[in-house]
């Protein structure tokens, strides 16, 4: 079997070795060097841009400003289009804009002969502001009198939505529940950034009146569009080519500096551009995950059934709409898929504009932050009623066979309670569980443990598509050319068992071309929503399909056979019932490619629509030791257990596993974009921007439900990005379980747990004495 | 209509501006450069290689020796490989060897970090030889005892083939025709470069355990293949990439650096490795025309009736045997199929290897040098009987519905008649033919003339095959994709216009990728045979006019009408009656891409495998002043008239014929490589190799007889390397016309017609007078 097995990355050697080539190392010699000028102040107006300085710098070429920028308006989030008009995306924002909406935004741009003086320059463009007051929360922006960042939303409010399942309403259940006990608190989220390793960046130039641009994006077909819709051309004129990309995480989903670029060569005759942004630029000026407040009441029997949930959740959304509402549109759908409520569930989420870093995709999509919300009220709610967390899920997890109600999706198969006993069994819950009650001293160990859901692609909401090319080569192996984009998450190696498996050749037969080209490359969507295997590989696996029943027809033509009596096995075709070789691989090719009698086209091409969906699910276990001194979390262990289907390639399966866990460690402990007063960053860089390094991340265990989803090639679905979803929550609750304390915001850093643990009465208030 | 319309070309706009990426545009910063060491001696063998000095030289990375390459053998000319053996190339060529088989042969290759430390490097090898006596000329070679070149061949010919059309023999018909006149001489054609604007150059590195190539190459697909066959590797393994490339004309129909490219990034971990040869080795160390001494014997009667002709051809190959044979092989079919013989033809035509440079596809492939000897024939044999050379060729030209009887090739259309009548009309030919009789003193004018034919493509040698695909823009334009090769002749244009008429589009809506990619581009041959308008472009005009039905299906099941009913008419689906627009092409597209209900795939591949041939005609009438005393010719005025079939692009076809014309005016007066005594070239520069420049071309006329044909899309056929035939037998015949001076050997150059002129008592003998 080519699936279902773990042979090694396909991309491994090009990448360890660096051959693999990103969009830096494509900067032809003799290209220019844009740099952005961002404004230094949160929200206000730019009056004036000067730049008679900037221009003595050797090597300067050229200054253009907002007030040079075309005055279109353009989305940048990475969704497919759509033809009807209340879903397209909001259009919100200008190649450069005079109208300054957070600490950094786009306001100018000098372009010069070297990275250096085009730094220079820039930094001596001089900018007057008229400043207005930043907007620096959702609920403060919400007051009335707060003032617009854009004129079409007076009230800041990009979009609300709000849905009741169930019966009545959560205030008919309290009043009809009088021996429920009832939980009411706000858990909250913090601004996180993806910290990819390759920073922003794209190179553009001009051939004849298209525009190549060349950049680090998950999503080139999608970047295609967006262009078209910024510089107001048809696409037809703009080409997009992703080269080998060095992370995304979400962020390259989003049209960051791509429009950008490609206005701007042609501002110099088509000559190349270079636009790269710096790390700390990336944090302030490209896209973050969204802070999100969460209001949340629940009511629960004290048998531990759930009755009644009512959620309310503010989206920061920062400066423009991006992403924008399916953020928090998903963490109230996730909030109904991960319990099912006896009663009733109301939800009411809004997406405000603030003057922050703007929020875009970030793996789990709102998915993490929900998560969070809902894990720490699953456990706060077996505190209040004496219950087992584990058992409290297994009582209330959505049953199998669930439909949802708004959007038709349905559990095609639904491993979540077979991931809960699996993992409370392999990491001896119960007895961790018991062993930990009643600790004293100042170390202190526990256990937490989190569930999650998690669908795949964005069916029924937006179009899924995909595509797939196959060519036979005359050696007998074949290219394989996906829209998908591999983006380090593995998806090409998949894609190539995927196609091994369909056409019944080895992989080492299948080349894949890891680069995605506008002008070449089959439509797709590109990387998101964990969709890449389920839905791409779909198309790989119907293109292998049909160019193996063509290469068999061939095959058949050649032999004197009937194509249904014939197989390709072991890189050849044979007989199917005795096995026998008939005719190698090789040699069929190249009869195929060369002969004057026999020549014939061997390729496929197949656009896969998907219409259909399935949820993925799992647990994530952790152990912890706090010492209460330090304000320090050590974790001791940690397992996740997914349900993902079957996996296509169990060794990248954990790998994506580790790294997913990874991130969800950093956003437990470590990571929170820091402001000032203003709304400035304060840690806009990776010293003081406490991402997790290889020392801090603890060993990872991974296990495995493989059920086989009937909707996914080969059984898979979504694995991308659900391990980071349920570490942060898991961890949460192990420290409340060692130590009675229940933080109800992330991420749990010493400063926080310092002025929990004094509040408990677990340790003195250090800083009241060091201050009197 | 957007075939037969003279839209500008393409490509235009980026080739002006320097847009356009060609490959030295495209070598990264950090890349390696090669250089090769090349044989000081014209045949021996390499005893000992030394490299000690150049090892001190800063910079340099690696020496790599013909003792280190690959013993294996490989073909490198660039034509379809066959799958029966007697049908494949010859293999005599290792990447690097130790026998010298003509001077600048490749015997050791530096690599250094800089094009300056290779060379410096590369100039401090020193080498040992064991030296041989060169072999200049086909007829030493053929000497017994003359020593062999390639082992394989121990009497140095490569191959001979000899055929005889007709009843019996020459000798038989000249004994039975007692009074007819019989010309009985020697026409000699000599050693011409190709002279491309970008030199020959390859880049290689490594992606993983793939090679990839960028390469200015004609054939990308067939490169991919002869490296494969070079460095004995499956060739899924290898990639090969044409960007823009400048000028070919047949050399880089040939693998000249790339499987040496491909095996040096092996050396060097896979780094980038740009091989780049320089003017001076491009005329030594790749290909040239093929240098033919044509013994002809020809039986005219005194009406002008050709009654036979006996031809023996000897090729001077040089060192490897490149497309060897089938160079001669072509001169002696077209010596067949240029006129009728009453009785019978004898042709023999030998190869024979030989010190020099090693001869490949050059423009015309054989033609020029056979129409050379072939017109000459024609106007010798007019003087002798006292005939208008128009009149000996309308009675003696081949009769319409020719077949040829050994290739089976038809004339499905034949305008030979009709170029003849147009173009001695225009020129006035009759006139001026009686005008320029009998003329004295220093400066005297002359007309004369010369036909042609051409077939188009390989067809029936080889498989001819070419692909296309085209896939729907979101915008309702169109991506072409065409594995034929644009390398400045013009193909990406009337491939545009050809796809756009297909498809009922504008031509604006048509997007050509002018890059060739062996991993994404449909197999296609490549630009070589004229074929590509007629063979690449059917392949276009198949698969566009397959997406134009599935588009009008798609518009069929979207409006509900039958898709016979609709049409694609100026940029959108109407009803095919009235011509009412039913919808854009935009929003059709749109709705094709986007639409939740209603998303379709729609693109279309083609391969078509061309089974027919044709041919093209045509003829050339040159008049001439020439000034005796100088021995210089000046080209008045000179006309070429072609049947090409119906013009895609009438004003890129007259650009063609200026091209051809200008380098056969080169070839007629001008160039010629000039070797020592001991086959070391002496002219291998631009300064010394009197190519013609802009000042030298003539105003050339163009005339055209537009027959359809029926066998190329939309009526067309060959037109690439026929304007390149005609005019040196042109010129040659109207030197005669003005002086009474035949010379049978070419170029014309003053050094040669002062000695014509001396002999001829035209001009006195002022060498001698020097000398004495």
């Amino acid at each position: 079997m080519s699936v279902h097995s773990s042979i090694p990355r396909v991309d491994a050697v090009a990448k360890v070795t660096g051959q693999a080539k990103y969009t830096a190392d494509l900067v032809p010699p003799n290209a220019l060097y844009a740099k952005i000028v961002h404004a230094t102040i949160t929200n206000g107006l730019v009056k004036r841009i000067d730049g008679a300085q900037a221009q003595q710098v050797p090597g300067f070429v050229k200054l253009v400003t907002c007030f040079d920028a075309p005055k279109t308006l353009f989305p940048t989030p990475g969704h497919p289009w759509s033809v009807e008009k209340a879903h397209q995306d909001v259009c919100d924002r200008r190649l450069l804009d005079e109208r300054v909406r957070l600490y950094g935004d786009n306001i100018a741009v000098v372009i010069a002969r070297t990275p250096l003086a085009a730094a220079k320059a820039a930094r001596l463009v001089r900018v007057e502001y008229e400043e207005y007051p930043p907007l620096l929360s959702p609920r403060q922006a919400l007051l009335p009198g707060a003032g617009a960042l854009h004129a079409q939303k007076p009230d800041n409010l990009l979009a609300r939505s709000s849905f009741t399942v169930g019966e009545g309403t959560y205030a008919d259940a309290v009043a009809s529940e009088p021996d429920c006990v009832e939980l009411v608190r706000t858990y909250d989220t913090q601004t996180v950034q993806h910290c990819h390793l390759e920073l922003a960046q794209s190179m553009a130039y001009m051939e004849g009146d298209r525009i190549v641009v060349v950049s680090s994006t998950q999503i080139p077909h999608i970047i295609r569009r967006i262009i078209g819709q910024a510089l107001s051309l048809p696409l037809g004129k703009i080409r997009v080519v992703k080269p080998y990309i060095g992370g995304g995480f979400g962020n390259k989903q989003d049209a960051l500096v791509e429009p950008l670029a490609a206005w701007l060569t042609t501002l110099v005759g088509g000559r190349c551009v270079f636009l790269e942004l710096t790390r700390e630029e990336t944090f302030t000026a490209t896209r973050v995950r969204h802070a999100i407040s969460f209001d949340i009441r629940a009511l629960v029997r004290r048998d531990g059934t759930l009755v009644a949930r009512k959620l309310t959740a503010y989206s920061s959304q920062g400066g423009y709409a991006s992403h924008g509402h399916s953020i928090v549109a998903n963490s109230a759908a996730v909030f109904k898929q991960l319990y099912h409520d006896q009663r009733v569930l109301e939800a009411d989420a809004l997406t405000v504009y603030t003057s922050l870093p703007t929020g875009g995709a970030m793996r789990g999509y709102g998915i993490p932050q929900i998560d969070f919300a809902a894990e720490c009220m699953a456990d706060d709610l077996c505190r209040m009623i004496g219950m087992d967390p584990v058992d409290f899920r297994l009582r209330n997890c959505t049953p199998e066979g669930y439909v949802d109600p708004h959007t038709g999706i349905t559990f095609h198969s639904y491993g979540m309670r077979e991931c809960l006993l699996k993992g409370r069994e392999a990491f001896g819950w119960d007895e961790k569980r018991r062993a930990f009650q009643h600790q004293t001293g100042p170390k202190r160990r526990g256990v937490g443990m989190a569930n999650f859901i998690y669908k795949t692609g964005v069916h029924p909401i937006s179009l899924e598509t995909a595509a797939a090319r196959l060519t036979l080569n005359q050696d007998g192996s074949v290219m394989l050319q996906s829209g998908a984009t591999e983006i380090g998450q593995g998806a090409d190696t998949v894609l190539t068992q995927m196609a091994a498996e369909a056409l019944g050749l080895s992989p080492e037969r299948v080349h894949i071309v890891s680069t995605q080209d506008t002008d070449f490359t089959p439509f797709d969507l590109g990387a998101y929503a964990s969709r890449q295997t389920y839905i791409s590989g779909m198309a790989v696996k119907r293109a292998a399909e049909a160019l193996r029943r063509r290469i068999l027809d061939y095959a058949a033509g050649l032999l004197g056979r009937e194509a249904q009596s014939l197989d390709i096995r072991g890189d050849a075709v044979v007989d199917a019932s005795s096995g026998e070789t008939l005719r190698s691989m090789t040699d069929l090719a190249m009869e195929a490619q060369y002969s004057l009698q026999n020549a014939a086209h061997l390729s496929a091409e197949y656009t896969y629509h998907c219409k259909d969906n399935t949820f993925s699910s799992g647990a994530c276990f952790a152990q912890v030791e706090v010492d209460i001194p330090l304000c320090k979390v050590k974790i001791e262990r940690i397992l996740i257990v997914h349900d993902s289907g079957r996996l296509i390639n169990p060794q990248l399966a954990a790998a994506q596993a580790h790294g997913g866990v990874s991130m969800g460690v950093g956003y437990a402990l470590y990571e929170e974009m820091l402001f000032d007063g203003k709304g400035k960053p304060l840690n806009d860089n990776l010293l003081d921007y406490k991402l997790p390094t290889s020392m801090d991340s603890p060993d990872v265990e991974t296990l495995f439900v493989e059920l086989d989803d009937p909707t996914g090639p080969y059984g898979n679905k979504a694995l991308g990005e659900p391990p980071a979803i349920p570490p942060a929550p898991a961890i949460r609750n192990a420290v409340l379980h060692a130590t009675g304390v229940a933080v109800d915001s992330l991420p749990l850093s010493p400063q926080k747990l310092y002025e929990h643990f004094v509040k408990a009465g677990l340790m003195r208030d250090i800083a009241k004495e060091v201050d009197a």
